[in-house]
């Protein structure tokens, strides 16, 4: 008798436990407080500051906040790979650069092309087909390509405490949606698995489509021009055009993301603005102010003046990635 | 005894109407049975036409197909009220065209200044204030204005059918899309309330907007530059930059809508692609191959071409506003 109740208070307190921590990997620090107390402000009926569920939207940035953006964005490892598999039928790529030295595997070179080159590298890759064909390059690509350091999936460096994140937000009747400045045609194919993010919830920066009968059946048509750049000031513009209401959470790593906070938590209500402060050169990486990708300078400054929430990685996360 | 077995008989009878008719205000004729076998054809568990929830896209164009449209697309009246309203800051407006005309009430005059003419009243109107004051401008007039001939609000001249229709997609798991031509800062402010879809599921014709702070506060203010024209081949671009994947059903009244219904009726599976033919004089307005607003003339052809739905306003519809 004294055994079995003894397995039952275990029981109870294993269902307790999963139950009351939808966050299993945050340690109980400043973070994880302000993000439980936003949600039960915002959901429990008779709350002053409760939020409608269909006006529950939080906006999550991608690179550097949902998944790792070291050495390089994501997204540029995979440009590199097209570029040579594009090289047999590009042979001017061999003297021209960027492409000449992206092919060398040099990436000095590549970088000195400065931003020019990158959206150069960006056009060449990511238009002149059918979106139907792209979104099966992206699939291919990341069920298949390997970070050259982790020589992981790409996919499996995602955050695993910002997973329990997006699910525990969705279980309390918010939309999740990405706000990124990466393609918003590269992430569709695979946020729905990875992030259990429809493509319908995914902004991000986009290009040019023509739409046109071949053979005569209808096809959109990449073209090699931005029409928005969803970053900065492009992200609360973004918000507006696809979701045309002020989120009430916000959560981004970068300076980048500066604007999305600053649009989010400055409407009326309970709010809640996070940045994620990558503090982990042994787990992940380490990288803020000076840092040429995911640059986060002005956002700490206006963390501190505004009481933002900043997650350290180092201390405020028990596990990064998935197991 | 026998009283009360005819009342219950009575009750059965209008439950059972009212549980197998979702579309009381739709005869039964053609256009209503494609729409009731196409919805069972793709919800049914073990049909092989079975579409996942996710994945049950419809889009509806709004002039012509959700509400009425003559004898002016009805954000026009919109554009019309707000310019008399500000003709008092504007008094060059008294000599300049088309304000001149619309303020002397000269609708042939309007007209004449053609299609500059109105994309001029339309950035004068429409840009220049900030993006809430805008849905403000935007819920007080449509509170407010009433329709010129037939006095009535103008939303309250969408179609009972098609409200029906709203309905019953979304009790069966389809997520309803507006895909309209009109500003999609327009529609938000009252889409929700008047059909059911939220602001996140407008795509519209859109203008430039820029993010800027104005006494220490976040604003976005309408710029008079049109970024997408939500019209023709627009409509399956509009599609794929907002939403990411196909339609599967499409709803549309003309040959602005030829393009998306072409986009939606040509993917693999089921689908359902239906026009709206305004053929009542009586109750609403007859007009198609030659009108200038709402023109339907290859878009009659592709539906008898690639055997798509045309709705008689007058034959398979028993109401056409709701009561």
């Amino acid at each position: 008798m004294k055994h079995s109740l003894i397995v039952f208070a275990a029981v109870l307190f294993t269902a307790q436990a999963h139950g009351a921590d939808p966050l299993p990997s945050w340690n109980a620090t400043g973070p994880k407080q302000a993000i439980v107390q936003f949600v039960e402000k915002v959901t429990r009926k008779g709350s002053p500051q409760f939020v409608p569920e269909a006006e529950r939207i939080a906006t999550f940035d991608n690179d550097g906040t949902l998944w790792a953006e070291q050495p390089l964005y994501f997204q540029l490892f995979f440009a590199i790979d097209r570029v040579k598999a594009g090289a047999a039928a590009h042979p001017e790529w061999k003297t021209q650069e960027p492409f000449a030295s992206v092919l060398k595997g040099d990436m000095q070179g590549m970088a000195a092309s400065g931003e020019k080159g990158i959206a150069q590298l960006i056009m060449a890759t990511h238009a002149g087909m059918t979106s139907d064909e792209f979104a099966k390059i992206v699939s291919d690509w990341v069920g298949t390509a390997k970070h050259p350091k982790s020589g992981k999936p790409f996919t499996s460096m995602v955050y695993q405490p910002m997973l329990e994140l997006l699910t525990y937000l969705r279980a309390n009747g918010f939309k999740t949606y990405i706000v990124s400045g990466g393609g918003i045609e590269f992430m569709r194919p695979w946020t729905q698995k990875v992030y259990g993010i429809p493509p319908e919830q995914v902004i991000g920066s986009s290009g040019g489509l023509k739409y046109e009968l071949r053979g005569g059946k209808p096809v959109l048509v990449k073209l090699p021009e931005l029409v928005h750049m969803d970053d900065k000031e492009g992200k609360p513009i973004g918000i507006q055009r696809h979701i045309g209401r002020r989120p009430i959470a916000a959560f981004g790593n970068s300076d980048g993301d500066l604007q999305m906070l600053e649009w989010t938590c400055s409407g009326e209500g309970a709010r809640l603005c996070l940045f994620v402060h990558h503090t982990d050169a042994g787990r992940e990486w380490a990288y803020d102010r000076q840092s040429h990708i995911g640059k986060l300078d002005k956002g700490l400054d206006a963390a501190k003046a505004n009481g933002w929430s900043v997650v350290s990685m180092k201390d405020d996360w028990k596990a990064i990635y998935p197991k």
